[in-house]
């Protein structure tokens, strides 16, 4: 195509709220426009890119078996209320009332919608297996839309869903999906890590994320050393303590003592001249509609949500209101200990993490306002075991674990897809049942599978980018060949660039001319910042000896080529280039 | 593709809404589902459908020069109070209100995006002429969802935007884009009308529409009788009277006549014994935020909105509330009549329809509440010209009407697509301007083009079916050819039909095998629910004469080949059909 006759707006200047590098190149090189906070336009080149991006995750969905189809964004909310995910999603997911006084969710994703057709289209074990996906737009509310594309309130999402007979056909499934997946962000030419997950509000029994590694990223990854695992923060499991320490036959009672005016864990170290790691932190959560969970974490750690979630059977999790504390502590928020929770009818389950339960002694509030107690030993002054005591990981991982006795290292990511294995959750909740081979009445075993497209396109700029600007992997480049034809007055110039031109679309090869009148460095800027991948100059100069420039987007020199020659080279690196992603 | 791996609901029964063959047969040839009332998912066959003209409406485009892009769903609404379409699209615009309390429009189409995008990156004549578009989902809340996709709450769009430095600009871009749709439609197999419209709420000076003429449509297209001349009802154009009666010098000077409790024209009628063509309607509009209109129309005629619109150059009208009349005529709503309305600092113009003026004698409202008048002469007792005064054509067509000469038909229509001049109305409100090479800032003259996709694919079905189900158009066929092996157990049958199968997907037709171990009377029915083109049945007995069955969908009966010949003879007729469309 010709420069002249596309829309490619690039500028020098960008928006204050650019803060990372994909979004601050995405605006210079002209391949989106914001139009509203957390909304965008896709200009001629950035909607290439996504355009090309979404045909290579067609292409390996159709392979693996998914079937395309497409459904509505507007979905009846009533769908969401009947699996309980409307609460889930909260003011994040994007609702409209028709002038019916229907409330239409905008669809975040769709996991209810599949479901549903698959339990009014499916009812025997003949149909099945089957795996349905769309490419299509998607709504989340976010309440500070940022990072350009990365976290938008609109954006492109493939989700594919499948519906197995057995658990046994869900791992196969999910498999295919696995592989897909890989096969996808490696044509992308991005690089990933995958990394192991909760499920979360999705939930269901397994999940993998596919993380790119960067600086920007808002995902924290959490991998042994050797990256042969890898968890996000949720997730990460630490080893327990090396050794639990002597039990401290010699520690003395008990002691309260009164401490006044100090509220958090840094003042109360002050106060009482000791360390964080050598308190105990009692914190009240209730899980689902009723139970109430005291959880004991050392004070230099922080609580994970997402493990107490699975420490209760997968119960939403949060942090008691303070009536239920002041309730269950005898005391105001900030003062509750472990010391005869267990026991308490109110508390349904005491969950210690490892790091507690080895600590030889430490210092807890006291379930007495403004006081604390010192001398507290974790297994004579409250249970480590018992029928509602659990000694079991529930906090975040932090520099410095283990895990399989591997030292952890953290990084940022950005997540481009996600795989869930959703069990039954939704087939029960929605009726996607089956008759099995012996007219038994089955739920569907169901998975969920979901990729960015929109994040693809801006991880792969996070990942390549140098001064100049974009550096785009070959696969979903705008184009793959960019030509300069360095003076638009020279007939020999043109003439040949123009031959050139056409000579590589002919042989199959994207490319795009920059027949602009414009100067030559205006031409090199603009080709460096919109990122084509190879790129041959025709100038004056270089034409007196026959000769045009071939250089790819990384290399730091062009070579000088034949003009004869350059179709036939440029074709052929454009081939090395695809064979290497 | 095979059958087996494809979910093709196929049913017996429809649900008691689907009204129209279109509905209908999506629904029994599973290319949808109904999600909620106006909402539906494309199943894998629809979908591929959909695509299919997706995809010639991309190329038709982009070979016409205009520039794919990508604009959100989400649309600020200042951009709509901008434009003062907000009010104009009323109750049935979609709106979502976000957690900022911001309010969006869910795109029921793009002009203001577009041209806020043009605005901000066009500032030079030198980037114009541009025309940008995009396939994407719009939204309109209708009152009452109808005839399946065909007027449904969520579809798929093509709209472009063109931009041009001046009127002669326009009208080239506009040509283009007129041209591109014929081919289109052409591609896609529908036979159209092009038909002139006025732009309504759109704006702008010109506009036709794309017409599906066909029994479910809800649009009446009025045609001269041989064909050259085409309208919309609201735009159609009709002939005076031949000739005006004489001037009526006999007749006597008006009479009041009290008619208590007549409301209708009907009721004044019978009750006075006169005809409605005898008649004179009088109705009192408003016409944009101040001025009042006094429309004189014949009785049994309808008054055309449009045409008064156009009348009041361009102004937005509606009958006035019922304080107005009461004001502008003296007496209760029903009893207004012309004389002396011209004369009224209240009323700014009456406009006289060419069938009043021409009338020797009627009788109409007195002005007085329960009260008409008879022998009330055009021209005597209230004026045919003067300052606020026209006599225009501002009725409806009806049967028995003319236009330059021709008696007109009625038609009903499906409309595929629409295209506008717009003029300077979206580019003077959002500032659309350019410098041109004076220097000058001007604002830029746009077109809209707007294709409905999914009426494409339903007005296929429209004009392609029979009682076995579709009969669909090569080109937008899901598949092209479908093979049907009818005795799946016989090595003979299937090693032949997967034979002919895949040498045919080697030649680039688009292919299906019904692999499905059912009965081959269910495959024979299936076959013709889904429409696809061409057919080629393997059988047991025609093989045992090295022969296959084939079949166009619209043949009554098979031709026999052999066997051997079957994939070039297959693929010769897809040839074919494709040359024909």
């Amino acid at each position: 195509m010709r420069y002249s006759q596309l829309l490619i707006p690039t500028v020098k200047e960008v928006p204050a709220d650019a803060e990372v590098p994909s979004h601050r190149l995405m605006i210079r090189a002209g391949f989106v426009r914001k139009v509203a906070s957390g909304t965008y336009t896709y200009l001629p080149l950035g909607w290439r890119v996504l355009r090309k991006i979404m045909q290579i995750v067609r292409e390996e969905m159709d392979a693996a078996g998914a079937q395309e189809i497409c459904v509505p964004i507007l979905q009846p909310i009533e769908l969401w209320q009947q699996t309980g995910r409307e609460a889930d999603y909260g003011p994040t997911m994007c609702k409209f009332t028709d002038r019916h006084g229907r409330v239409n969710a905008l669809a975040p994703t769709a996991e209810e919608v599949f479901t549903t057709l698959v339990a009014a289209e499916v009812s025997s074990y003949k149909q099945l297996p089957i795996n349905l996906y769309q490419i299509n737009t998607k709504f989340r509310d976010e309440f500070r839309p940022r990072f350009g594309v990365l976290r938008s309130r609109e954006f492109i999402m493939k989700d594919a869903y499948s519906f197995d007979v057995d658990a046994a056909g869900l791992d196969v499934a999910y498999g295919k999906m696995h592989d897909a997946y890989c096969r996808v962000f490696d044509r992308c030419g991005i690089d990933y890590v995958i990394v192991w997950a909760e499920s979360g509000e999705m939930g269901g029994s397994g999940s993998q994320q596919f993380t790119v590694p960067c600086d920007s990223g808002e995902d924290t990854i959490v991998m042994t050393e050797d990256g042969q695992y890898a968890a996000n923060l949720e997730k990460a499991p630490v080893d327990p303590p090396a050794a639990a320490a002597t039990p401290a036959a010699d520690v003395p009672e008990m002691e309260e003592v009164h401490t006044p005016d100090v509220g958090s864990i840094e003042a109360v170290c002050a106060f009482l001249g000791t360390q964080p790691a050598e308190m105990i932190k009692t914190l009240i959560y209730t899980a689902g509609a009723d139970q109430t969970v005291a959880v004991l974490i050392r004070g230099d750690h922080d609580a994970n949500e997402e493990k107490i979630t699975q420490a209760v059977g997968g119960k939403h999790v949060e942090l008691a209101d303070e009536a239920t504390i002041r309730r269950v502590s005898g005391a105001e928020v900030g003062f509750a200990g472990p010391m005869g929770m267990a026991e308490q009818a109110d508390v349904g389950l005491l969950l210690v993490d490892p790091s507690v339960a080895a600590m030889a002694v430490g210092v807890t509030g006291a379930n007495k306002t403004d006081h604390h107690t010192r001398n507290v030993v974790p297994g004579r002054d409250f249970p480590l075991e018992g029928q509602n005591v659990k000694v079991v990981d529930v906090r975040q991982a932090v520099e410095g674990d283990t895990y399989g006795g591997k030292r952890l290292v953290f990084k940022r990511g950005i997540e481009v897809g996600q795989i869930f294995k959703l069990g039954t959750k939704y087939s029960v909740s929605l009726g996607a049942t089956f008759l099995d081979e012996s007219d038994h009445e089955k739920p569907c075993l169901t998975g969920s599978y979901g990729i960015g497209i929109n994040r693809i396109f801006a991880s792969a700029i996070e990942l390549g980018h140098d001064d100049g600007g974009c550096i785009l992997p070959i696969n979903i480049a705008p184009f793959e060949v960019e030509i300069l034809p360095l003076n638009s007055d020279s007939e020999a110039v043109v003439g040949e660039a123009e031959r050139i031109y056409r000579e590589l679309a002919e042989a199959g090869v994207d490319v795009l001319i920059d027949d602009r009148e414009v100067r030559p460095g205006v031409k090199f800027k603009d080709a460096d910042l919109i990122g084509i991948p190879l790129r041959i100059v025709v100038g004056d100069r270089g034409l007196k000896e026959g000769k045009v420039e071939i250089k790819r987007r990384t290399d730091a020199k062009p070579a000088l080529v034949a003009a004869g020659e350059a179709v036939e080279r440029a074709a052929a690196i454009v081939e090395q280039l695809k064979q290497g992603s």
